[in-house]
């Protein structure tokens, strides 16, 4: 999550009301690890597109969290960047899908962005010394747990929202309509969004980030569709974005954020986007006795193991 | 788990067998993080006084554990504050209430407070680094591995001892009884033990630690109790400890030992409290179907983070 | 894994076919911790007499994986000493084994080889600064994720293979033909395979590393199935290998690799080799309710742990 920007960042400093919309308006385009302001933008727009409660969590899990930076000194540069925000956007968007339209579950929100901003910190204490950044575990971490010690409580829990897919059964065959469906769910899953156009915007907000960014997120898309494909995953789950969306985030991560712009980055992030599909299956198998919730572990965990890999590969060569 | 009291520690060592009777009587009263010798005195009489079984098992844990941290020529000074010897006294409680009152249960206790010495040593290999402190990961880790495994050998396993209780039913009315037995029982669940007057014994050890730490410990309780009852939590397990032991060593650990004493530490320590009530459902629910036990994961959890967090929160200070 | 056979590698690094080549042998003998040529030969060989499909599986992932990191330029002496062969060694037999003999096992087996080099790169990085090795986890976590992943892909699953035993059932009496089929088989078990005279084979390979490697090998053996009885583990189970081919691994890695040859080691390799043992039970207890399995975790964590404790504890000392 570079694209310092240092002359913009250091304006945002000496004003300060202005610089909390700011840096709050980056936090939506960090979740696709972009600090492009635009990109935030339209994400932002996509996601009260997808829906006003999607748009109030988001916004609201974004705000609390970056606040919460503030409130607690985080540095200033992170958080102008839209790196304390991204996290508790996800979360206000995974607790309001998981936990429903309840006052409880805003509470729950705004307890969860504040948590976010903690691990946040606790995590890059623990992944500094091997030049790794915390991604969206913070985001996994809280709502996981939140998710799933929800039905231990009457004041939180009521009762399951729309039951999720089952990742072993269904029909494999092809469709156009699902290819391209897929396509752009793959953009809008990020979010825990399965709507084509959400994605559509949100792929417009990517391309004003830049060419390399569109490009390695479209191609870490169709990598997730190939991928899911050949290993013969049900179609119906291709099509909504289960399986590719974590294949867009390692693409853009590993393509055209963490690495220098080489060939062999290149192939690094499509095969990362690749594994990370298969990934999704074995994370989910594991998470479904007690509950948990697959997120974007895939991809968390996938980008470690690539860039904890690349010190020791003199093929391989982060960037910066 | 400063309190060095080095003079004292410095004429310990000069007399063996004293010093081991001291260091594991400083033992128990650092399952509460303090060295005081009164504190485990009291702590020590408390568990006798819950019951013969407790008492023998944990101090069997206590002195084997300290014992083979001699014989592994571990650093004296840290044996002598008790360090050795607290993840020992747990073991022993934990295996006794997992696996009942047999012969071989003995023998996994004093196997079990012998790995606890290892443990330690390899959880300060990992944990230094980030300036932690292994907290009782290693009774955990010991008791949760035998507990889960006992079941597969015959000659270990005797039946499983009282049902535990669910923690996803029940009624959530409080009372002014589930109240006090509440606060009480959070202090002695620390030790796996549900009785009021065992509690209230240990609070007195507490007190004899010193103002701050049991004014910490009472506080951690009532965050402990308020913060299950506003989740909703069946009103059965708020009183009888199951949601506030945890709280109660967040709370002395944040607020009492490893940090400054100022208000932003007070706000940090009540806020983990909290955060490991909640907690401790998600765990309960994870551990639930391989049959693990949750023990004081949600503390070690909470405390790693909230500490692991502190040196890139300007706001708030570590101690010493 | 030293045994650095310098002038050897050294000529190897000057002549490239034959390099491969023998990097490739001397990965079948890393599965034991051993870069003697003469060992991973005999265990080439113990392979294949044990099947095709498995010496097919087992030399398949084992190209890959060092070709592997050739291609990704990993440093070449430890390619040379068969460090980047062995994980991709056993997950060629895991993945056969549990997905049994179709295309589609073959093509995952390469994919899993090669992702076995980036784990190994990973890990190091992980673990080189508290002075560990990946160990098998690159194979446990590589062949993990597969197995666990796979029921969800219709082109890659075709049913599950022969069913597991259960580890909780079971008479528990002792006889001369368990003993001795389980103290060959704790050997082969290393590689997943039920065969007293694969068993057999590789323990002569052993023999041909050395004579501290074969006695603590046998050592190991021995008290896996003295532990495992003593317990009271199902003698089924004992006999084919299931509970001690951890203690034969922990031994060897503790005993004749990673320790300075003295008798605290022996007593430390012993007294972890039967550790693993009880751990075998627990992890199994773990992995069953998402399809994980165990593989050889119990040895990884049980050695990970036990090298970690060294620092602290004087009585014990690191080799080299």
């Amino acid at each position: 999550m570079p694209l310092a920007e240092p002359e913009i960042v250091r304006r945002l400093e000496s004003r300060q009301p202005s610089a909390y919309v700011l840096a709050s308006l980056r936090g939506f385009g960090q979740v696709d690890l972009q600090a492009a302001l635009l990109t935030g933008v339209a994400i932002l727009i996509a996601l009260w597109v997808s829906g006003w409660e999607n748009g109030l969590s988001a916004t609201l899990g974004t705000l609390i969290a970056t606040a919460t930076a503030y409130a607690l000194a985080v540095d200033r540069a992170g958080i102008a960047l839209g790196l304390q925000g991204y996290a508790g956007c996800l979360t206000g968007i995974a607790l309001f899908s998981s936990l429903g339209n309840h006052l409880a579950t805003y509470v729950l929100i705004v307890i969860g962005a504040m948590m976010c901003t903690l691990l946040m910190a606790a995590l890059g204490t623990f992944l500094t010394p091997y030049g790794l950044t915390p991604l969206t575990a913070p985001f996994c971490l809280v709502s996981g747990v939140m998710v799933v010690g929800a039905p231990s409580f009457e004041r939180v829990w009521h009762g399951a929202p729309a039951a999720v897919a089952s990742t072993t059964t269904g029909d494999t065959a092809m469709s156009w309509s699902a290819l391209w469906h897929a396509f752009f769910n793959n953009i809008s899953q990020v979010f825990l969004i399965d709507s084509w156009y959400v994605g559509l915007i949100m792929l417009v907000g990517l391309a004003l980030a830049g060419l390399r960014v569109v490009l390695y997120a479209a191609a870490g898309s169709v990598l997730g569709i190939v991928a899911a494909w050949v290993l013969g995953a049900p179609t119906a789950l291709i099509a909504n974005g289960i399986y590719g969306y974590n294949a867009v985030l390692v693409a853009i991560a590993i393509g055209a954020v963490f690495m220098a712009n080489t060939v062999w980055t290149g192939v690094y992030a499509l095969f990362g986007a690749a594994a990370s599909t298969g990934l999704t299956a074995s994370l989910t198998s594991f998470f479904k006795p007690f509950g948990g919730h697959t997120f974007t572990w895939p991809f968390i965990l996938t980008t470690w193991v690539l860039m904890a890999a690349v010190p020791l590969l003199p093929r391989l060569r982060r960037s910066g």
